[in-house]
């Protein structure tokens, strides 16, 4: 059975300590993180320490903080050996400097601290340098998750990028959309369906050949009577989104 | 039991069909447009007509056709007494123009032709001049729908606006970042759990409250990396929405 050591203290890391914990192939045996308090809600179930020459010998170490931190911290592991992974989507393989084996273990989805997620369902993109190593860590990512991916460091940049348009952009349209039914007291509950239907439809279309609106119609009548009730930066992002939609299908 | 005409045979017309069919409190008397083949598959059910001389006496009639066919239309309705309700979310209750009772039947949702919905749950929103066509119309949407709200022709607007954002313009970040997944080899299946999981949160969190990424952290080393693998279109829309996202939480 593959042992595993997880480093860090975060959302990942919380998550990634359950499904590891669920899952009957994989033993979890210890979490590391520099203030141990936060990991109290384990220490029950796991060896948990905040001293890294206590770590025990494991086969994949994986490290799950945040981006910036990740370099200086994968310096200071004395491991040798086994695979040490981190969980960035951002970061490069290169980015772990040690003389241990390295690789990637990216899960891609967006964590709510309270809220469990079933992992099963979460797409988990893997890396390594050597092919040994790889087949260990897809053996890993398996166990928890039905939708492993092998995915190289370049791609993973691009994925990253794809995700900031896809999530962290989208949110933001949704605060927007949220910000003006609050303005003219209107409930955004009523565009909740929408909006669950829009992100559904992805499932069987390809969002390029369904895109609809006044925008994709070229209406201007509607185009120039919704700039109207803008300004500031909803007004600015109206035009652009719309002049990118036009472009693009007329 | 109330009697309904529906006017049209795009999307939104043949769904309410379907809703109207399979609600047991209304009753579905006739459709009616312009090239009667259209409508061939209802043909067992329910009485068609291309020809407005023979449009029969109904409690509500439903125009559902293009928002600039609107005005147009209902000038040639010879109607009195009943209500004519169109279903568009951008025109005025004003832009019928008639002898009947006026109002405006709006379902809030994306319509797929070969999708079949839940009428159930997709808000309508309703609007009438007189008050006991108000009821009326409410008994009506509530017979199919189980998310009925009263909104005015100035809210209306305002709701649609929030639409293009939440529903157009966020559809238009999912071909961005499906472009961005085809383009370097990476299945955009990967996406789908996280763009599922962005929109389910609504239900639970302000959209404000819970946004997240490089531009809400002011991560600049980030942003800087993400602009150098964009262009065109791509790269002002992710610098614009960024600019924004940062001057909103910095």
């Amino acid at each position: 059975m593959n042992s595993v050591v997880i480093l860090g203290s975060g959302n990942v890391a919380n998550h990634l300590a359950q499904a590891f914990i669920d899952a009957q192939e994989i033993e979890l045996i210890q979490i590391y993180c520099r203030d141990k308090e936060k990991l109290n809600h384990w220490s029950k179930k796991i060896d948990i320490i905040d001293d890294l020459t206590q770590l025990k010998t494991a086969d994949v170490y994986i490290i799950s903080i945040s981006d910036d931190a990740i370099k200086g911290f994968s310096k200071t592991l004395k491991i040798k050996d086994s695979l040490v992974v981190h969980t960035s989507g951002s970061v490069s393989i290169n980015g772990l400097k040690g003389d241990y084996e390295k690789g990637v273990f990216y899960p891609l989805q967006t964590f709510t601290k309270s809220k469990k997620v079933n992992f099963k369902d979460i797409p988990i993109c893997i890396e390594t340098i050597s092919k040994n190593q790889l087949i260990k860590l897809e053996k890993i990512a398996s166990a928890i998750s039905n939708n492993v991916f092998i995915i190289d460091t370049e791609q993973r940049k691009k994925l990253h990028l794809s995700a900031v348009f896809a999530n962290n952009f989208v949110n933001y349209l949704y605060s927007i959309s949220n910000e003006i039914c609050d303005k003219n007291n209107i409930p955004f509950e009523i565009l909740h369906p929408l909006i669950l239907e829009t992100a559904s439809k992805i499932k069987s279309s390809n969002p390029t050949e369904i895109q609809t609106g006044p925008a994709k119609r070229n209406d201007k009548k509607t185009i120039q009577k919704q700039l109207k009730q803008l300004n500031g930066n909803q007004k600015e992002i109206y035009k652009l989104l719309t002049k990118s939609i036009i472009k693009k299908y007329n």
